[in-house]
């Protein structure tokens, strides 16, 4: 169980999708598509994954988090530094 | 016949390779894997489509804006401007 | 007393030296630098923000967002969403 | 001489408003304002950064780029390699 279980469906639907966009690209690319036009493709297939992240990261918050910092002791400052970590190598990603 | 059509395969690969990721996504949540292992993936896979990008406008630069140029004329100006504007959706995307 | 007041001295200095790179890309342009060199600074500039936004964010977690759901209730729902709108508009700038 | 010098005044006004964005952040954290605000306003300052990155490249490939390409040459090739190198380190920032 972790904090995304009750939005699993939801997730895999967009991964899902995410895939199809992938495939998608590979498409593109055979066909000779512009180079411009699989850019933006790109940067779509990239926001959506983007788009994962943040809402997995959001429910982690609400719930892996939330629960260590209600159990208190050292595990919560973990879990805190661990999210931190994360959030930075989503921002620099 | 684009920018790209030398690196066609190399394109191809690395994006087949990013579809598996996507799967592999699919499949850590299915398996409630650790929330902060699933966001370690999708920036690795986030970072992987950046990648391409970075290629093909590299390769976009190279042959379509570079043609235009020598070609001289309006065609010039209207590539730079489209190349700047897909360079601005992927920083900010 | 906020998350970050702990280190705040810390943050200062850091915003005290962004603020002088600041006036150095201004004086590179008045000097006519190179265009690729002060792109180069800016990105550093860019990245020296983004850490304390970071920072910031760590110590948010570390002290408003654990002090509310350590006193439980609906302050600490707000302050999670509040986080995690915070983070997307990092991820997205 | 450079791609920037028609705009010179433009660019020098608005790293003026981004030195007085970061002056202002450090008068935010003096005056302990909550965390999520100063967030909000160092995205602002990053993205307003950004902003004169991505108008310096594009000047950039309009001026510099495409006289080197006019010229011929491998100082082409070198310019465009130069270039590419300097978006990914924007996209990556």
């Amino acid at each position: 169980m972790h904090g995304y279980t009750d939005n699993k469906d939801a997730h895999l639907r967009r991964l899902k999708r995410i895939e199809g966009q992938v495939r998608g690209l590979q498409r593109m690319i055979e066909n000779d598509e512009y180079c411009i036009d699989v850019l933006t493709q790109i940067s779509a297939a990239t926001r959506a994954l983007q788009a994962v992240s943040l809402g997995l990261l959001d429910e982690h918050l609400k719930h892996c988090v939330s629960q260590a910092i209600t159990d208190g002791g050292t595990a919560a400052d973990e879990k805190i530094a661990e999210a931190s970590n994360a959030i930075a190598r989503l921002v620099r990603s």
